[in-house]
């Protein structure tokens, strides 16, 4: 997309908050425990070739990607780092984990062989993620599986460095019953397999204590601001600031109908509608049609009738008319709006509401500090 | 995104059946009226640097755009066509408007206004369309606004060739009363504004029959697969395939639970689970978590748990092991799955289905036949 002085929608991304979101997580860890960090989804949809970068500057040795591509576009920003791809090792793609130095996270018997084969191969150890599912049943070798790891460990050789990790279903829920079980059965396999260190928790696995944080830790949502905790005040600080302008300010009489299938009236005299430059292919939820929410300065407004593809309307009726003037920049995730409130909104989760921006703001990235 | 021969997802996108769409609607207009095509949010996700060249080869020569950034990046491949944002004109662009012939839809007697003026300035006329607003409350010059324009039609001089738009509110529900009642409306209008020609209908306005076509009717939708009416038989020819390979698959006990929050639990013996390569961050929408549908083969599975950012889980008890081996591609969209269906799982429409594809998926065209 080309940019103009003239964008009207634009999406801030703060490095610095990044980089005190990791440094916030860091803290809750005993010495000798690895943060990693996670930038699959191009960091969440905030720009990975920028975040991952200034992740490393304060720390972070250790990348999670869920793709090989996303790997290969990330291996030369950072040149020392360990890079783990989440989905695991496809046939025909051994000779690209190794030439761009990606550790793949094998998640079946049959991908340890493939891996293991092209080590014998080339003639010396490739380093490795051993993937253990202990309940999530997504990825990750199932019990049946590991047993047969347990019986003939011989399949583990010329797999080093190597990492065991487990992956937590219900992490987000601090007293949900599965985190204990996931627990309980991780520690018996690792007793059972062959001595390495070990990975289990994601941002809300970090915040349910030591028991979980093993020698790594691989937090993701946390550094991007999200709420790692239900229920529980945010630690975190907000990343992103997505800014429209507004295109069009309207009076509207009382019993006017806004926007597709005019499911919104206009219940009160004197109204004032303002239209503001995004919709849902700007990565705002349609889901938040009739319910989201937004800020003019500091002033709360409600988004009114369907989200449309490029567009969505709010109502300004009572706002001053020079805060409302169009050109001006209308907040919808930000400072008054954090991911979490604005995904609730929306029916969902921060995370869709992250991964949803795309690429079709102006993008400024703020330097840290 | 880099390319690799193992992608573990895939878009295709049929260019020939963009045409016979174009075609299909065109057939519906009489003689002399215009088929234009919308383009914007990058041709509904379907990518308009390649879908807009393919509609000038069937005979679209104007073509729609919400931003002047979209306007630019189609004109090098549009050489003779006209150009239209829907967005409007902000102050400061109209220079960038003018060097790269793009045709403002001027909203609002201010946006009428900058432009008049800008062409005085040059000493030359310049296109425009001008939006009357016949009840959509979104954009475009309310009923007072319009009143100025009769009374003062001097206003519009410098504009040539000049356009008069208007767009329907709920033109997807054939019978709502919106309908004539904002066809009636526009009619008044433009026996009362200087004689020029005008547009009205979007994909589903040009199957509320020929009174909504004016000169030139401007299909978005119906170009790219999603079905112009509700409650009637679709039309269109379905635009894009949508595919993710199976990454893994596992036998599950009863009780096993699935994905985050173990939303779902294996209610019988003998059950088979696959993960497949797509999630939120790839436009699986969350909200399809539990009710979407997928195709392996022509045999139809059900997507089981949530929806994870870069994956989801289908349920392939009973399924031939062979039709489900890691690497097999699974069909989300496409001829089995037409937009509509997957809106309807996921509780959207077909329009957000087709832009929150992204840029994630390899991509390839299909060249017309």
């Amino acid at each position: 997309m080309f940019e103009t002085d003239s964008s009207i929608s634009r999406l801030t991304v703060d490095l610095g908050a990044v980089q005190r979101n990791y440094k916030r997580v860091a803290a809750e860890l005993d010495p000798g425990v690895e943060c990693a960090a996670v930038v699959k989804a191009d960091a969440y949809g905030t720009g990975a070739v920028r975040v991952a970068p200034a992740l490393a500057q304060v720390g972070a040795r250790s990348f999670f990607v869920a793709q090989v591509e996303e790997g290969i576009e990330l291996r030369p920003l950072l040149s020392e780092a360990q890079i783990f791809v989440l989905n695991g090792l496809q046939t025909g793609l051994e000779a690209d984990c190794e030439a761009h130095r990606l550790t793949p996270v094998l998640n079946s018997l049959g991908e340890i062989q493939l891996w293991t084969a092209h080590a014998r191969g080339r003639g010396h150890p490739l380093p490795a993620a051993v993937h253990l599912d202990t309940g999530m049943n997504r990825l990750g070798l199932p019990a049946s599986e590991v047993a047969t790891l347990v019986a003939e460990p011989e399949r583990l050789q010329g797999l080093a460095p190597l990492l065991l990790v487990s992956h937590l279903a219900c992490a987000e829920q601090t007293d949900h019953e599965a985190n204990p079980r996931q627990l309980q059965l991780f520690r018996k396999w690792l007793r059972q397999l062959p001595g390495a260190p070990a990975s289990f928790a994601n941002s809300s696995g970090v915040f349910l204590g030591t028991d979980y944080h093993f020698d790594m830790v691989r937090p993701g949502a946390a550094l991007y601001g999200v709420n790692p905790l239900q229920n529980h005040l945010n630690q975190m600080t907000q990343v992103i600031l997505l800014e429209a302008k507004i295109l069009q300010v309207r009076n509207v009489d009382r019993g006017t109908t806004v926007g597709y299938g005019a499911t919104h009236r206009i219940e009160h005299a004197g109204g004032r509608l303002a239209t503001v430059a995004i919709g849902y292919s700007g990565g705002y939820l349609r889901s938040a049609s009739g319910r989201g929410l937004a800020y003019l300065g500091d002033q709360l407004v409600k988004v009114v009738g369907r989200v449309s593809m490029d567009l969505i309307t709010i109502d300004v009726s009572g706002i001053s008319p020079e805060k409302t003037r169009p050109g001006a920049w209308v907040e919808l995730i930000g400072p008054h709006l954090d991911v979490d409130t604005v995904a609730e909104q929306a029916g969902t989760i921060g995370y869709e509401v992250l991964t949803s921006l795309g690429g079709h703001h102006r993008r400024r990235y703020r330097a840290p500090s």
